[in-house]
């Protein structure tokens, strides 16, 4: 008799919402684990329902997302998902997100707007979630929108590893589409010791998707051209961007990007002669008719399962990137 | 010189989500005030856009949404909604939902299920409302999951009017489709002056929608039977009814709720021969395909306009139901 | 020299407050624990006191009360234990309420009317608890009230238990009191295997306690009646159903309930002739005076220390009800 | 048809508890408005129900409390009016207590102690409470326990008042019965230009209102004195120091306190003929046989009226104290 | 006897910190008011003490602060203002910042590094800050960071309508310093019909303010060069800028800022022979050491008179800048 | 395959601020740890930025700073070093403040004043810390103002211990210098058996630092007497103290008090010839300037350190000092 104590275990549980079980099932095979099993379904009416087949009491619970259209059905999802983990006593809880949702919507670009991103963020919050992770993220300052840790994951190492073996730095020159992207395209030319060019457009604001003009600044006459983006939507930006860089001289041009959201039309004009090559990762799941020839998918997999593990066990996330994250 | 003060006006905008843009105008007409313009749309990958065209700026903001299938979009375009009229800096935001979404997710049932009603409530008040208003809510304590005024509205007064004039209290009996809705029939039995019977049956907690045994509580032989719900969703539960209370000798069957679903297969199957009337609201939108012959839809509008009037006033709600609400 | 690490381990801290002794007793006595010593005291202007006396540092602290009357006083007692656990940094605090005070007050009945089961979990939330563990709750969608994990468990199985080696199922028909109460019958009647039946009555909501009507839907002549309830209050509804059975020809009523509250004049009434037996736990103290012969008093003792031991050992408490907690 | 706009009107409702109904009236005729009806009253189990019977949407709600014995009855009972004033939407809720109750648990005396004072100012919070109004609180840090506007008023003009026509301030010591409470006395030795006298002693913190030595710090020889404190609880430290100041040579002692608590056997023991006269207000309600011959009761009324006045109009509280609340 | 009401005004006070007094005044002089005498003070010990000299009670307040050197002890005095106002009762309370702090800590760079500008945000959220306003904020991601309105206002037309008068848009090529401010020549580059050029460099960023390399992407021979950035702190990237430019043939440069920080050694650096001329706000204090020759200080207080007036009268700031605040 | 279980160790990271290294160097030494690397400082604008030099993940953070001139600049940088552990992962963050910052503005004195000790508290919750830890804080209450733990320690055992060998206790008074201070100098008197007198004068609020009237209360002539306070900061009231101990016959005045502040002119003006020693602790820094040979300086480091040691360990700080903290 008298006081009871007991040893603190810690157990590793990884849910997956339905956006993109091989993803989820990739991550749990890289980690050597069984994803937990979920009753998850969508009633005639249209609301989900969720309810996890094993316990999850005291454990380090990452709940695993990713935000390809339907992105709202995923959204409530997660976010059901998280509530019933809160209530069934998880001790933590991640939400790992490889493609944060509504990040374009981070700020208010005229009056009267939301900011949706900061509200995916709270809404995560609410709903139960300590911790978010996510990858290559449309702006850094996302970060600052959830209060909490918030584990901000490079996919570069991937694609960049990728590009070492396939294209020759010294013809290459470094692309950025957009004014907005030209510090994603600044790392990259750092890295690859490639110089650098941007196109010049302006956007409409109340069109979205249509551009005005296009001025290539800086030289790729003669150049093997990488389009560097974070995420390809529509593909309609990137195709304008390429017809104009061949158009200026450019001997190849080939994209990469972290998340291929691939709205139509994107699979088909992503297709054309004036690009050589797409080469994006697995962070969001991809339909049979959004593949094309020309395009490469790396596995985001092996770096999630890393990032997870390291949390679980209280490693360095930072390491895994020489310091940046 | 010196300090500088000004009137006190308050002034009312109300703004309408996609779901039910019918009920949103009717609404305004009952008010005489014209709906706020919103850019509302959705973009190729999913995600919502939302930004109002007129100031928001110290008004009392009602943003209007129902929720019809697609349930999770309509969601977050209400959540996005909210959102942009806190940041454009509407002095109040009632969330006015006719019909509450996942309300019949308001408990566990079993262990490691979500309470996505109790969510439901946290998403909008991290969002920024301040008050919800709905109608007939599934079960009344989900007033209590919200923190801050909930106006709780009845439609059993329109629904009510309606049968006055078309049925005779004589030949009737209240009927409960379900052990779970006899408080509803005990309440219609009360205001109509009319015996009560009620269904038995047992669900599956593992296969919704299906029901095992029907056994009718009380006598139907030789009456009016009307069936009595607070929704119709599929129409299994209510044809099932239907069809056991003529079996058991009901000379008619009536059916009223104030939230028609009516998901598949509920316009076919409702358009039975056991069954001679529906009546419902236009709490939720109603498609073509979904509208039959023997259905009748009583309007809400004049509803909600009158309490979100009193609202807007500081008068009383409670009293446009004696007391009740 | 350099870093400091350290095991951890988990020890378990339960405390008492004043309500109850010999429940929290029991409780330690099937943990095979002590019950942590406390100075708690009600000074003479009515303030109450409490201190622990030894370190709560880093514990998983239960904090039992449960809530007969002077329901406020314990209430504010169990609230100042909580306060006086966080701030003498308790790992997590739980509190554990046998009984969940004002959970009658669920909903608004009518206009004006607080939520006081809303505010007591909020009231709880704001001292500091982490988790809530309470049995057979009046309605379930309290759950939701409160915001974390909340332990709903079920004194079912151990009142069942008694029953089938008491009663014959084959002439026993279970009885409902009440309109609310149908579902917990029906849970009854489907684990018994027996018929159900009900009570239709209909309350002056300005007259507690006061029944206009009774009328019995379904078949009680020559049945042993079970009347089923989660709570007996004042005992008035009881034994005015039991007489409406007696009256309709029930050859026994044997009552049963997890709650045994009996305000006056329940041990009076109860000890009527219409009523053969009445059942409960000990989930609320009960002084001699308020003992009578036909009562039989379950112990929930081993329930709530298996609960307890299960959350301290991240165990499962959903398998102690075969998934349904 | 278009925007529809109204002028902003604000109106005062004043809501009592039932601790102290004399008092609430008396504010009542001092504001010149009625008290809203409520229907608050202990159901037999010792829960409080409270329902108020007119609209208090968009009004600026007081709701009235003082904390005589039984305190944790009174605390519970203005939370649920708050909840109730805040899911009936009032505007702004003030919560007003004349004695704030737990004062004097303020900070931690030993390790594992609650700090009940501010536990109290978060339950407020928590059900709703924008603002507290209370008078002469045991230490003025308790200001700080609440987020949000603190209206501390001071009793003294109203007892000084008092004094200035019936003491000699020629002959007057002013005493501290306690080295706690120097400070309120060295403001009054200050108000009334009259020299201090410190009664030191020690108290044993293990037995509560045992008091060890007792010593006078200053000359009382030939003097009228005056022993002021905040409260007089039990009454045994004060009749502890009149008896010494007496032994000691005074010629008087009168005892002047703004809250009377009179916890037994205070008014027995005051009426001792070592004190000359006692001086308090009516805070705290007194029943008959808490008063006694030598008791001077000043009525709090007038000072509440005018604070409450003062806030509703957005007027200053701090210009009716000279600056000093 | 019976109901008060009263009419509900609202009056505006503007109350300054001591970090730029004359900006205060001139904000004070534009809306017709006087500041709130304020009574702030640093002790010996270096705390800040801060108490207003008139009544905030009810009032729609506006606490002005700007962000020069020492920005940690005005960043304390805001707060300490903010916590006054809050607890003396203002009805809102608007944090006027024309400089945000620690803006460009906007997000983890590397890890374990914290998100200072969020900091900022909470805190004043903390203290009780209704609303921020600020002045082009270094990226406007940070208006997400609050939980609240966020008015941000362009000191562009002030900045524009200036360079109108003085310089010719047929020879002028506006200039971004940097990558990361590209999107603001971009805005510039569209509103004066200029092209656009880039001064493309690395930063090492263990080494703040060193710059390693600089190209000019874009042509500038022959031009005069309009440098645009959102602030100038020691100014040493602008005068490299302005060396490349005149190295690579510009005919003159002139420097556009809205924030003139210029800590050492800007003053002296920016009056160096390859800069023709600084144009800058006043929304931060310089002393006098701090002008110089080519320096031209535009004053930004009417725009912030105008806004503060457009929220004071529930007006509209996103159409002083045609729909994009 | 299938679950992954890891054993919970966990790890003590101290990490300092920059306001006192000595002192963080000292705990360290005393705790047998090395202190973690930061990357602190002040850039050129007067912004503070902090990094960790190595993972916090999962580890038990102090952060210890304490509140020396300039106070604001070493909160900010404190607030910073908690947001950057709580962004980094940390398990739990406790603030160590040796002296806590704006202690004397506990209170609202007048009017319209902040609360700022109450602010600080807040601001430290909101950067994201679990607990505090300080030493003889100004006003006990001021542990209300945290919403969590706050673990207060004593220095009086070190200071006690100093006496009990240079002190004859037979000899000895021990006196306040000021009414407000009568508590502390209660505890002492009753510690070391000795006698009290004390000091009391007048202040003028308006005049900080201004005594008007020195009076003794309690015999003093022929004694040696102990001035105690908890902190020195310009040393005035001290001084004057003393000179009125020696006028009225004090053979000996010798000070001990926590918190040296020493703000000017304490350093010049308590080596003065009325002063016979000065003893205080190491818990502020002090520069070389502001020592003088009277002074005698005691290490608070061990205590802090077991506090510390007792925290992670989940031990007991109550018991260190006898139940009293």
């Amino acid at each position: 008799m008298s006081s009871i104590v007991a040893k603190n275990r810690k157990n590793l549980v990884l849910i997956s919402g339905r956006s993109h079980p091989q993803l989820s099932q990739d991550v749990a095979n890289e980690l050597g684990a069984d994803l937990m099993g979920v009753d998850a379904r969508t009633f005639a009416n249209g609301e989900i329902y969720a309810r996890f087949e094993g316990s999850v009491r005291g454990a380090d619970v990452f709940v695993l997302q990713t935000y390809s259209n339907p992105v709202n059905e995923w959204l409530m999802e997660q976010l059901i998902m998280v509530d019933a983990a809160k209530r069934a006593s998880a001790k933590r809880i991640t939400v790992v997100m490889p493609y944060y949702p509504y990040s374009r919507q981070d700020k208010k670009g005229r009056g009267r707007e939301p900011i949706s991103a900061r509200l995916v963020a709270d809404l995560f919050k609410t709903a139960g979630a300590d911790r978010i992770m996510t990858i290559d993220i449309h702006a850094a300052q996302i970060q600052g929108f959830f209060d909490g840790p918030f584990d901000h994951l490079f996919a570069m190492p991937v694609l960049l590893q990728h590009f070492k073996n396939t294209l020759d730095p010294e013809s290459l020159t470094v692309v950025s589409p957009d004014m907005g992207r030209v510090r994603v395209a600044d790392v990259w030319s750092d890295k690859l010791g490639a110089p650098l060019a941007i196109i010049h457009k302006r956007r409409d604001p109340l069109i979205p998707n249509q551009v005005s003009v296009h001025e290539i600044v800086g030289n790729v006459d003669g150049r093997v051209c990488l389009l560097v983006d974070d995420m390809i939507d529509t593909g309609r930006t990137i195709v304008k961007a390429a017809e104009a860089l061949k158009k200026n001289g450019a001997t190849g041009v080939v994209v990469a990007a972290t998340h291929a959201i691939f709205s139509n039309p994107a699979p088909e004009i992503l297709n054309s002669d004036v690009i050589d090559g797409v080469v994006v990762t697995d962070s969001l799941p991809l339909r049979e008719e959004q593949r094309f020839e020309k395009l490469t998918v790396l596995s985001i997999a092996p770096l999630l399962a890393t990032a997870i593990s390291e949390v679980f066990k209280d490693g360095s996330v930072t390491s895994m990137f020489d310091g940046a994250a």
